[in-house]
């Protein structure tokens, strides 16, 4: 395959799209972003990448990190986070309150919000420093120590985070907050606000598609069991309300971010990761989704 | 691959399960069931096929025949029909009235109940018999001629389907169903009916299997990606509120039905079908499922 | 207190209006009538009668008669209908699906339609004709053996009723329908269908004003006790998701109909029916509302 | 009427109650209450006072100081504040976050917590202390200089109110909290833990009897429509979710507390309030509800 010409050839194809999604504009430093903005690559198991477009500028990546989270914690604390959240789609907007009164304030799935703030506090009673752990382990999945945390986004959005503090302290009258909401919404806060490239992500999602060890140092992260199971859940559950369709016209496990990326596999083949800031109303990246097509269509790859 | 040992060793293994579970009570023809029954049966896209235990004995598909119905519609009135029904996991009880108050009774995707019924609507109105259409369909995708309606069955489904028949007012209130509710609920309850066996499923789902092309006839009923849109419905929906569960552990997409069935596929490799009558709290094979979790643990072969 | 006058005021600054609403439209025979129709009367407990405007004309009185059912329900089966329908308020859309689920089939209160369906399963199950037992009840409160039910009106609110049959079905899933789902509903919808001026329903409710006793003949229909009650039903239900702030407004008991009539009591003194077919967003009478907020404001007359 | 006979009769016949209930145990300093107490006491407007048991020991108001939150609003902010607050009956669970997340995050009326925290939350914004000015308030309402609040209960109330914090960010993620949220939240709790006798709630509550003035000093607070309206919702939404309940058996406005306090009035006439620490199901006073309803049953007296 000619991963190459593919890219090339998609990123003359999506670029019409350009101009008619939204920007997340809930915060400055996602409004202040060039909605024209455009980056996409590949990388093979095998060690080969390719780039098209502005794929190696790092952007926030948002809801993509929240894979960093579950990663970490399941491969720290093993099948007991699954007693504190679910593994199933959630069917409603990806920040409800309602299933969460109805199920005893245990999460649908590590991907919504309420999941991911499960998981920080898991993170925060574990870990002295759950800040240093999660950018320490994702420098080391993407094999790129200068990959950190986005202050000023961090801070934005803890001062407009107003729903996910009510997730939050409705979690805790349930009992399933166990750390200070506060230690646990900053640590949240913080996870959200991770900076990385389209390749930076490609190379840290690489140790999904190659079942759970890391290509290029040969370090075991997860079972190959854990690693299969958490491309299930990507592909059930990664693209918030949107995940059924994706799954209908793309067929990959992919996560993605309100900051306009999404991260796919291919088990066993490459991971795929495209940026592009604007949104559909699903808040879901509108060329990065169709970029994403294409790349199935024309490759002829699925796992279906 | 040596199925038929992997089979024998499934059967061994899964059999201190019978008695644990729970077979459907609702409605006397499956509360009649031996509890004990259990089958198997692998089919290959190349012809071969392997069975153990009570393979060959039909069973009351339930739910399973819904991914006729949708084949049906699917190939006959192509992408008009997502126009009436989504293609998102429901996250909710399997025949919840919640989701289509809200949603102006537009059922979230084909496999709940409400969607199922749509699709029944769209058959009606559609054929001029939609049960003649329907079981000469599912008798040419199994190959078996004597496949037929248990109308037994399909009485007492009527006889207790208020719920349904619930579901049907709400959608046509919102101008989503278009025939006499009779009519409608009629099929509806007939298509739940249909008796197969497990190797008569296995035969028929083995078109999926085969990216839309019945393998001993050579007849496309689907183009490839429509075949494969199919498969990741039922990989995300196919198993009611479990679905995230089954993907998470077994990682295939398959439906099940009250009746004990579980109708699964490997893509491009084989068709694999169990029957044990016994249900989990979630309304799916209890021995079935941990069937397939065995079959894709010990064969190795996942779409991960 | 002069009623007279108070009624002449109240009609002319009312008059402006009249054209601000909207007629119900969902069955022809209401979407007929004269928009600027408009009529009052009171009826004191000493037998004085006091109209203004067109308050002898019968009109279609709908949810009103709901007051009828749930008096003939309660004065012939007592307590026990408690068992079977719920005395709070709904907090939610008239006809509801969602509070049904979730409390196993039993409605809030008998004013929503839920309520006034299991009322009617009642009636059927009780009377060997319902529909005879019904009107003769309504004429005798009445004192006009020349009300009758509108068959036009009932027809066409069968025809459009698919939402109501969606309550009934679902209520019969949980059991809480005992009769033939279409002897109820055809009942339910005649029910509806009662066609009585202003002053046919100001004579009709006196019997609640005047505690249980019809105030001509003496014939005692209720206790006091339950007299009451229902007036405090009327209170805190009886206008549809507006009820609270119709009392907060208005302050009396009171019972509405998407006729456009409002049907009022205070305690011990009389009874006041406004008739006027323009809606406000709630479904409610747009001028009668504000005709019974004049009624109480100039008279001074409040149970508070 | 011989009031003290009556309040003498009712001490006795609730007595076998006593026992049957159970006192609220969230916090401690509820918790430790002996839950045999009993206390009643009725204010006439023309200043008799009439008691039974422990009437003027002093217990944790709770919701029902959520009465004087509103009087004080209402009061000082005039119909302004019915934009941010509904005047409809809930018809769920008394602090449930569904309805708020479907209406905007308008709770439904003053009387929900969540409506209870906007309430809070103007008070904060409009006074420089809403601390002093609410127990100012209450002060002169009873006429008692001695009224306080208790530390002890709002500290824990602030340890155990995450569900009200999960409120509070909701409402405020709608922009319906305009302060600080641990400013209204303080605020809110410390308003939940004023310590007040029957005889002190008693003649608080007569000012709403008396429509508006405060009988022993003549100061003007509400105007009579005011007053007329508060009581209103008192009557519709004053009891939780047994608001209806309480409506159809006593009929009377009133509000309660998980205290165990119940303070109702009857206009023109008397207020008249019972204290007994052990709750029924819906969080009211197990013995007071029984207590009221005999006072208005012997009584005769009534509001319908």
């Amino acid at each position: 395959m000619n991963y190459q010409r593919l890219l090339d050839e998609i990123a003359l194809e999506v670029n019409p799209l350009l101009g008619q999604g939204k920007v997340a504009s809930y915060i400055p430093a996602l409004a202040e972003i060039d909605p024209y903005s455009f980056g996409m690559a590949v990388v093979t198991i095998d060690g080969k990448v390719f780039t098209v477009g502005q794929a190696t500028t790092p952007f926030s990546t948002q809801s993509i990190s929240k894979v960093f989270n579950l990663v970490l914690a399941f491969s720290t604390l093993g099948e007991a986070i699954w007693r504190r959240v679910g593994k199933e789609p959630s069917g409603n907007a990806f920040n409800s309150l309602l299933q969460l009164e109805y199920e005893n304030g245990i999460p649908r799935n590590p991907f919504i919000n309420a999941g991911a703030i499960v998981l920080a506090d898991m993170l925060c009673e574990h870990f002295s420093s759950a800040d240093d752990a999660l950018i320490g382990f994702v420098r080391k999945l993407a094999n790129n120590p200068t990959i950190g945390y986005d202050q000023r986004v961090a801070t934005s959005e803890k001062e407009t985070g107003n729903r996910n503090y009510a997730l939050g302290y409705l979690m805790k009258s349930f009992g399933n907050i166990r750390m200070p909401i506060e230690t646990v919404m900053d640590f949240y806060f913080k996870q959200c606000s991770i900076a990385m490239s389209c390749v930076d992500l490609a190379r840290a999602f690489l140790m999904l598609a190659n079942h759970g060890e890391v290509p290029y140092s040969g370090e075991r992260i997860l079972t190959m069991s854990q690693a299969k199971r958490i491309s299930s859940l990507m592909l059930t559950s990664g693209l918030y309300n949107e995940a059924g369709d994706f799954a209908f016209r793309v067929g990959l496990p992919a996560k993605s971010g309100v900051g306009g990326g999404i991260a796919a596999i291919i088990p066993q083949l490459l991971s795929v990761v495209v940026w592009s800031p604007e949104l559909n109303g699903y808040g879901n990246s509108l060329a990065g989704i169709q970029a994403l097509e294409l790349f199935t269509t024309k490759s002829g790859i699925s796992i279906f």
